[in-house]
């Protein structure tokens, strides 16, 4: 028995439940769980993921691939499939902080989190001996101001074969948009601050300057507009008059890693879909 | 048209989602929202809510109930249906305090809450005046010790014909099993704790005494056992030992206010199936 | 027995706490609370609220604040003083949405916040009757687009003289500097977005657009510069993809009651130092 | 130049921050940070903490803690005080469970918390090369049920010496009245529930059955009675019926980290006084 999961989306219309409910029943597949979302049921989109059991013996997921692709051709839906059983690969960008680093890593090795980590990349060296302990490869790819094409050229070429999608887990380089065309797979940022709030740099200390009464965390995927990409996830904590900028950073590190880790999470285990600049969700 | 909202819960089974949705395909509904879990895919126990638009002159709501009803029985499943432009009509019981009653009535009068309220019975008589000025029937029913099943009589001849829920904001009685029983319907209490901590009487001075940091107030079904029943809702809030018992009271009514009004919300559109002592409440 | 709450600010050096302590002990008054924090304890900006309860018939306040002046002109400090029996007199300026207005009374009516309201002015007629019933004066001036002066001018006739501060209960007219200038004392604003996100109009429709995971309301000082006064208080709240606009303002307006009156609370209290663009808040 | 934290408890009186603050003041020495809290202003209980910095050369430790002492007693009060430059030695037991213990080796890794870990004990041997890794001495002390009292024995030898105060990171051993007798300085464990609520085993579960929709984790000093020790901190989040027990335990691990470990901060920053069956914990 093999678990699969579906997300679709498409344009809304009659019957759409029962068609691909109908689909899973006939295939003597069993739903697991299943989660729909319609922005606007007269004339939306809509969206589903459907976590369904079946019997690989006498379904071949290739077999299912092919005809659920025929049904969504005709509700006009896009679609992927995952299998429960295969782990996403999430390669790691990195810097010098290494707080939501050690966290993944944390989260992996005690399976809290079913991925593999096929590599962490780093613009400095002083995490290598670190990852290395975890037997996971590192490299170290400065991040050439010069010649940053090269540097990001030198990412890709490990990057795109070796995992399904990037994590930027404090990395303070920006890729550029040529980066993500190439790249093409979805990569995941943690920005330190509560978005849109303090975008740019040294967001703790925009929002100290400001005075704010909350600070946050933000997970998202990244698009070519910097910090503009559609939020996954956002932690807050209440903070006062008595917290200078580093303890809004000390603070601030729990936000972050408890936005990624959450982000990262729900990303492989499918219950992500994107539309538009924002993300359902489904939980 | 008209919007209906069927709830279900039965036995999990393959085919479920499949043979529901094609029932509201088949009579030519619209699905607005589907909401679906199971306690456990295997084994275990499915919930569904499924919100649909149909053409009530091509389709009579007797005849939806009476097939549905149908194929209810084919699935060994539990439900009801709730028409959307029917409002639920909710009694309320208080006794002096009165920011939640406040808090409903000024909901319900700028539409947040769409329920009618046929009336307002206190204990005591401290708030005819301020009810009576909603236009809303106030009923003083002393809470005779002596004779509890008097008053509790009184309540019910009151109660049984013109609601179809109760809620207790903040009414300082325990109503007997013998009035559960009679009843018969829903009644949602709000507890000022973070149940289960803290029952019975006086739960901030409790709270104050234990040194919690965190308080809470707990929205829930009534049952016999006090306090024990389905939990619909809680709200928390951060405190110190600066608080004192007006300080606690002071932030829990805030508490208590947000907990109820947002469990009678979800009693009102339909979003609560109760299963065992819980309540699985659909967003 | 009388109380005082005297709140100070000035360069930080050694002593401060000595001296002011001292100054309260040898009138004979007892300190009921003490709060103080410095920027930088080194060479930074010291603040303080104190609280103490003194015998009114053998210290006069008026000799009271003479001695002090004297104190605090030693210590180059600015200070101010109030007595905990004087309520503050809070002018409300509201438009057509009342959720905060309501929130406001009932929680001056119980007595939750020790204010007056003198009066409360909206740039609509509608609300006229509600403010009355509660034996409030209510002025309907509407805001002139092509005379906003004159609009402004009749507020500032009733609000100089008749309170000590004002609130904008969602008033949704922007005040020029030159009332600011002449009004001269606080005005506290509710904000419907965590700022500094979503700064001006319909900042729940631009939170929906953004698609962010959590909302906010804030309350803050007015200055000249619009949204960018000190701080006093935010709150947030969960949403997920499911929240259109409408939800968004629903859970919204929980949100900003719950700011606006904690942050009037803080004001009314005499809790709150303002230094630069920032707000010290003690609790 | 050595900054010193005093805390000090005593019955309220007039004068005693004057005399206290005079204290530093005569001494030459400048106050960075002043807390205070009294229970009741009339008749109740007096906490402070007082930073300050002081110059060794001319007012030693050991002459502040003689003077400090002469006042102290004057005034009938508890003290104690600590030097900012000397890290408090922090003991860890565990059992098999290591989210806790790795967050805080992270937490003192990264400086983030400013203590010394003299030993880590374990009553399994899983944790034993991970410790060794980070360089901190492990021993494996099964805990015999047969003689419970020979295991104790063998962690107060160790303990004793070595360390300031114990941590206890999901050990799940109940220490006997006999152990902290002897022990006799502080002990802080994490509970894995909202307590009051869930005291005993397995939280988690419990907090399923009741069907809460918040849980949380807390952080207390262990005292006789189990679970019923001065509360230090509190974190929650919010839950849903589909959150089975593990996903609580996963979510809850979070909490745990975050509770303990502001615990721990809050302790060896010296921010906590205890008092009865409570505690004060000045920010």
């Amino acid at each position: 028995m093999e678990n699969a999961i579906v997300l679709i989306q498409s344009p809304d219309r009659k019957g759409l439940v029962a068609r691909v409910s109908e689909f899973i029943f006939t295939h003597d597949a069993n739903i697991i769980a299943a989660d729909q979302y319609s922005t606007d049921p007269s004339n939306g989109r809509f969206f589903m993921r459907l976590e369904f059991c079946f019997n690989e013996s006498r379904l071949a997921p290739k077999t299912l691939e092919t005809e659920f692709a025929s049904l969504a051709a005709t509700l006009d839906a896009q679609w992927e499939i995952h299998y429960a059983t295969r782990a996403m690969r999430m390669g790691i960008l990195v810097s010098k902080q290494d707080h939501c680093l050690f966290d993944l890593l944390y989260r992996w090795r005690s399976k809290e989190l079913f991925v593999d980590i096929p590599f962490v990349i780093s613009n400095h060296a002083d995490l290598c001996e670190i990852v290395k302990s975890y037997n996971i490869p590192f490299y170290h790819i400065p991040a050439l101001i010069s010649d940053k094409q090269a540097s990001e050229k030198q990412i890709i070429e490990i990057a795109r074969e070796q995992c399904d999608f990037l994590v930027l887990a404090r990395y303070m380089q920006i890729l550029s948009s040529g980066f993500l065309n190439d790249f093409g797979k979805d990569i995941i940022n943690i920005h330190h601050s509560f978005l849109p709030s303090f975008k740019g740099a040294d967001p703790y200390r925009q929002a100290y300057e400001r005075g704010v009464k909350i600070i946050g965390a933000t997970a998202h995927y990244v698009t070519i507009d910097l910090d503009e990409g559609p939020i996954i996830e956002q932690c807050v904590e209440r903070v006062s008059h008595r917290d200078n900028v580093d303890a809004l950073r000390r603070k601030g590190r729990n936000l972050e890693k408890l936005a990624l880790s959450n982000a990262v999470r729900a990303h492989c285990e499918h219950r992500i879909i994107r539309y538009q600049n924002k993300t359902i969700v489904f939980e």
